[in-house]
């Protein structure tokens, strides 16, 4: 049995989207549980019309909401304890549930994962992990916004991250792994990006291979299995792709409307146009994930639908169920072996011969 | 009457493409002069199939030509004073020309024209700036990739070159400038995004308005008519959206080839693909534009044909005969006067009452 925790106040929308993507979940899955935390005259009418709910949701009631627009800050300091965010969050802290959904603000909703889960031993930042859908499958992007800048320790974590998500989500046994970058050479700056390469190259791990510097038209061609790069570059890099598929679905809907012949064409090719349309539904890829936490944490885009919410439980249901936390542990245990060894190896003998050889 | 040098031997195909591309564009400005640089034996063959470019084309001979995979450093060493490359951008530099183009690798094309022209007065770096086609019409992203990381001081320059940019290839009076920023609130990092922001509102410049932070996506809304940002996030962005246009592109081919309902859809609907096809066709665009120095250098794509090569002159051609660098010169100096006036209102006056007043 998998337990998600729901912070039913998040999004543009509550409850009204929260809910029924409750329902369309739990035809999938019948085997989740459900604790929802809400402003109860908001949730309850919602429950209430879907009684098959019952069995399956437990309803926890909040006074507080944290707002979209709310400061992390602020979020903080009005929300903790007692939001519906916030005690979502906790109940994955607490065992009661392996998996925390929300809508809510991306800002307060990390400052809250944050604070309330703490990051895992060995890391220092988490990191919010994109889905990007690329002309092969999928790929997974990180970081997309959790923070600023990385150094090459960071990279790494990121990587290793990254490479246990894909596992647990792809089922991929061994994931490639590309540092993003830009292609022109002798460029001076992002020597964090070189020095972590170098990290990934010299420490081998049975969990992923290191493919080498990726370029940003890389991440479409699904060149590799996950891309690390830091919070602003990765931030942009898929804010910029969200906008051009916009722009030229745009160009798309005006170019087949403008002409008689066009439209006719439209009308023939309709089943292609929405195949083509499901391609593209970002709905069926939404959820951002904050790895490197003490406990998954999925973030819905705030604006989607019952389908797109339920995609984000779809989402953290998977990775709870092949354990992505105890991934991202061994990993990171094997790691941190490995540079050890790999440093004591490369060390100069200071004490007795053969020191450092084991 | 508008100069301009070309480097013949740049670019996957050297010649061949670029000669044709000449044919082309002196139909459209018969008033253009070109001095080509490049290898006698390679060039001389492709212009004797255009008799017509005999009167408006100049061949200077040149033994070295620098390799699409010449390192910035490499290209120096070999080719300065000699290649085709070098002598194309001398060429400005000693006032044979008004602009260069060049399709050569982009790296060892911007270290010689850096080391050839020199930055600009007032100008720490030089930037890369790309034409990006929007929903609305067409915006200025830079830099691109000449280097990485900016401060905020070198933010600004990249704003008064862009702005310049766009009023004289666009004519837009007063150009809105938007620096890339993550939406995020509150996360720690790009002081100098903050900073840059604060000089551009605090400095009324005539000749731009500052509208703020922009993401990712209000590159392809068009909500700016300049983009500013450091070559690291800016060279990512736009790979990211060329990609992005790719993957798409190859879902609607394999969308409209499925099923024979679809390809009798495609036959309509043709003239409205046609027209897609044109909106996205990135040859049109083709040309990133070197900002900055003393003179103007425009780096077409290496794998262009001659129509790609022939708009890279156009926008070369666009630039000089829109007085480019004496806009860049005007508005620079504007600038450093109006922040000085800026600092002196601010400064606590210590000498005569009065003074800082003007």
């Amino acid at each position: 049995m998998i337990r998600i925790s729901i912070d039913a106040m998040g999004g543009d929308h509550g409850p009204v989207v929260v809910v029924p993507a409750l329902a369309k979940f739990l035809q999938r899955r019948p085997d989740a549980r459900f604790i929802l935390f809400g402003k109860q005259d908001l949730v309850q009418p919602e429950l209430a019309k879907f009684p098959a709910l019952a069995k399956s949701v437990e309803l926890v009631h909040c006074d507080v909401a944290v707002a979209m627009d709310d400061k992390p800050s602020q979020a903080l300091r009005h929300g903790r304890g007692k939001s519906s965010m916030w005690r979502a969050i906790e109940a994955v802290k607490l065992n009661q549930a392996d998996v925390c959904i929300s809508a809510g603000n991306t800002g307060a909703l990390m400052a809250m994962a944050r604070f309330c889960l703490r990051t895992m031993a060995n890391i220092d930042r988490p990191a919010i992990a994109a889905i990007w859908p690329t002309s092969r499958s999928e790929s997974i992007v990180l970081d997309v916004g959790a923070s600023i800048g990385a150094d090459a320790h960071q990279l790494v974590d990121f990587a290793i991250l990254g490479g246990a998500m894909s596992r647990a989500l792809f089922q991929i046994e061994r994931p490639s792994i590309g540092l993003l970058n830009v292609g022109v050479e002798e460029v001076k700056g992002q020597e964090e990006v070189k020095e972590a390469g170098a990290m990934l190259r010299d420490t081998d791990l049975n969990s992923m291979t290191y493919h080498g510097f990726v370029e940003g038209d890389d991440i479409g061609k699904g060149t590799v299995d996950v891309v690390v790069t830091e919070g602003f570059s990765g931030n942009i890099a898929l804010k910029t792709a969200e906008g051009t598929a916009r722009q030229i679905g745009g160009y798309l809907r005006a170019a087949m409307s403008r002409t008689l012949m066009a439209k006719i064409g439209y009308v023939f090719a309709r089943g292609a146009f929405k195949a083509l349309a499901e391609k593209m539904d970002v709905r069926k890829i939404n959820g951002g994930v904050f790895l490197g936490l003490n406990g998954i944490v999925v973030k819905s885009h705030g604006g989607t639908d019952d389908e797109g919410f339920a995609a984000a439980i779809d989402l953290g249901y998977d990775m709870v169920r092949n354990r992505l936390i105890d991934r991202i542990e061994a990993d990171l245990q094997l790691f941190h072996a490995r540079r050890h060894q790999h440093a004591l190896s490369r060390a100069p003998r200071l004490g007795e011969e053969g020191e450092g050889e084991a």
